[in-house]
């Protein structure tokens, strides 16, 4: 079977939901949107790229904090309306510094605690803005 | 922290997706949706519950293929708009039969292979409809 972009399934926003694993510790960094464009750009380029709901822009991962994502494998699922990308995260994924945007564990007590330690400043890496 | 569903960020059709990866391989197994209710009958039971957005109703994974999901950790992400959920799954997750419903693999060559085996027969599981 061949690949072709336009057999995946988009909602109605033109986005498909795709969660970023890194290919060495098989966490699970995040997960984000694409539109057609960045799925297209992800596969060429071979760094991720997505698309910004909030900002309404593309988006490539990386392009303000250098800590890109290197594509190794992509997949598609059953409905193929998400996608996992398996990728090289260099340092951290998350803005908030943190390997991965799921650091928030809930416990069984009902509290919430950080999982992970914060591998670098969010205020010295994005400006004071963050 | 303490946790509260209610602080949850949940979509305009009241959904928030929900990664589910198993405890033991780390393979990501699918991304469906939880309603405030299914996180709820989710923390509650230890057992993963979902919205069915086709069918609009509540699903228990695995009240039909009994392939069940034992729940062993939660977490938001940066956002608390994603859920990750970390699972013991019994047999295969995918209703085609695959532990990951992740198995379509799109190669460099433009081409895309299935990856895994097949653990069950769907038409034997959930009758001739699927």
């Amino acid at each position: 079977m061949s690949f072709d972009v336009d057999n995946l399934k988009y909602n109605s926003d033109g986005l498909i939901p795709a969660i970023i694993q890194d290919v060495n510790t098989k966490d699970v960094l995040m997960m984000a949107y694409m539109n057609k464009l960045a799925v297209e750009k992800t596969i060429e380029s071979g760094e991720t790229w997505f698309w910004s709901r909030s900002r309404q822009t593309l988006w490539h991962k990386g392009e303000t904090s250098g800590n890109n994502q290197i594509v190794r494998d992509i997949f598609f699922d059953c409905d193929a309306d998400t996608l996992l990308v398996q990728a090289e995260q260099k340092n951290a994924a998350c803005h908030k510094g943190y390997f991965s945007c799921f650091h928030n564990k809930i416990q069984e007590d009902g509290t919430v605690i950080i999982k992970g330690e914060k591998l670098f400043d969010p205020g010295e890496v994005y400006g004071k803005k963050k």
